[in-house]
């Protein structure tokens, strides 16, 4: 694609894993990322435990895959942003300062790490090697864009993506593991299609960065895509081969909520009507017998 | 289609209407309506504003059309229910007993009124003529399933879907009128996909009924969808002519909230991490300089 000046270039980069195989996979990661940022990518989303693979063995395997931020993962990035001047959101296996593990992603830009968000919450087997993060989906302010960062499952809790569109977030970053899951003929993976409605009913830029690579019998879908704030995707959804994706997306127009000359996506929302009804219990009406 | 008897059918009238002539619109719903029960429906969803239109030239128009519950269009949906045995929800242009109009929904089961919603997220102009709802979707029990309903552009809230999802509602009844919008080619009415990714998110079926009929310059997209509680249309979408689609709900599917071993669309909430941060104002982190 050719650059264009006045938008912002996003990347998704749908590499190839491998569970443990933190070297590969992290020359995987900076291959690709080396690649789109040579292509005029601003902005590079990594998929989600990038380095270590996903599908673990037991907690005891994933310890030994974990790092600290500050280890060699997030230290590569890093160097790559500082070299190339690209901000990078990409997850890693957490080994927490607290001893815990985390399904943790990272925002560098510039020379350094500039925002750490756990995953808050976890996908199936998920819930027996890492603690869930307790803290909102950071939004931070990088040279291009205001943008968030959330993981995978977290984003099919739309009260989850509402916060950050809230803080003003123009794109949210989204590294992924998507498993394969059956789908009617002609269908996009519903992962994306939940993606689409999301950046829609919040007039944000969402992009969601899957990986692939067969992994002790999982499949992953791939469907990596940047997704624009009418809900139309404007790279992917991506095939189920490694690749990567790009999309030069005008950010500004995300600030604008207005959807009609009366309508406001975020303005319209009522907040104190939703407080009240969730503090009672969500009952069934009384309106009557059987 | 063949009735399935483990099944509850579905349908959704999507009947062509024009404003002002509350006659024919009454009698092309009853016409539908009747059709869809002879042809097996249990439950029959039809438009937002079923009788009265849609593009009012003012606030008085909407007036003349306006009328009570009680007035003849339920009154006309309750002896069709009454005599048929099926469930009827379909917009009216109520008079509330205030004195105000509003954009209502009711639902008519047995032979009598078992709720009535009036729409809480207002869109472009019907601001100028409707008072909106101040209470929850209804969420009520009826012969077949326990069903809830709320009105077209609520269904953009995932807030307000949550709703009637936390009640028990197995199906989401969404009377519409969705008016065209472009989209790129090959692409569904992103009126479709949100809906498909609000049934996903809550597992729960929805069956959103639009309308057609080009009134005072607006072109009805039509799309109208019964969507499974994976997110998957079984019906629908709908091009933009009259007809009525019809879908076999096996509803009870739609209690069982679990996607995995260890997941539950709605246990895996974090409602007191909602609550917590929204009750702070979201903000951009406090992640360094620019």
């Amino acid at each position: 694609m050719s650059p264009d000046r006045q938008a912002t270039t996003v990347a998704c980069c749908q590499v190839s894993l491998q569970v443990g195989a933190l070297e590969a996979n992290r020359e995987a990661c900076r291959r690709a990322a080396e690649r789109a940022a040579g292509d005029g990518a601003h902005i590079i989303v990594l998929p989600e435990l990038a380095a270590s693979g996903y599908v673990f063995d037991s907690r005891e395997e994933a310890r030994t895959l974990a790092e600290p931020v500050s280890g060699p993962t997030v230290s590569g990035w890093t160097d790559l942003a500082a070299r190339t001047g690209i901000t990078i959101v990409g997850g890693i296996c957490e080994l927490g300062e607290d001893g815990n593990l985390y399904n943790t992603a990272v925002v560098v830009a510039g020379s350094r790490v500039r925002a750490v968000y756990r995953k808050a919450h976890l996908w199936d087997t998920e819930k027996a090697v890492f603690t869930p993060g307790s803290q909102a989906p950071p939004v931070v302010d990088v040279a291009e864009a205001r943008l968030a960062v959330m993981i995978c499952y977290d984003l099919e809790f739309p009260e989850w993506v509402r916060y950050p569109a809230l803080a003003g977030a123009q794109l949210l970053c989204v590294p992924t593991n998507w498993p394969r899951f059956p789908r009617p003929d002609g269908e996009r993976p519903m992962e994306v299609v939940r993606a689409q409605a999301a950046a829609a009913v919040n007039r944000m830029y969402i992009a969601a960065c899957d990986r692939v690579g067969r992994e002790r019998g999982v499949d992953w879908v791939g469907g990596s895509a940047i997704i624009d704030p009418d809900g139309w995707p404007l790279a992917g959804p991506a095939d189920d081969s490694a690749g990567i994706i790009m999309a030069a997306c005008h950010l500004e127009t995300a600030t604008d909520k207005t959807i009609s000359e009366h309508n406001d996506v975020l303005g319209d929302r009522r907040p104190a009507l939703y407080r009240r009804l969730f503090e009672e219990s969500p009952k069934v009406h009384e309106g009557g017998s059987r």
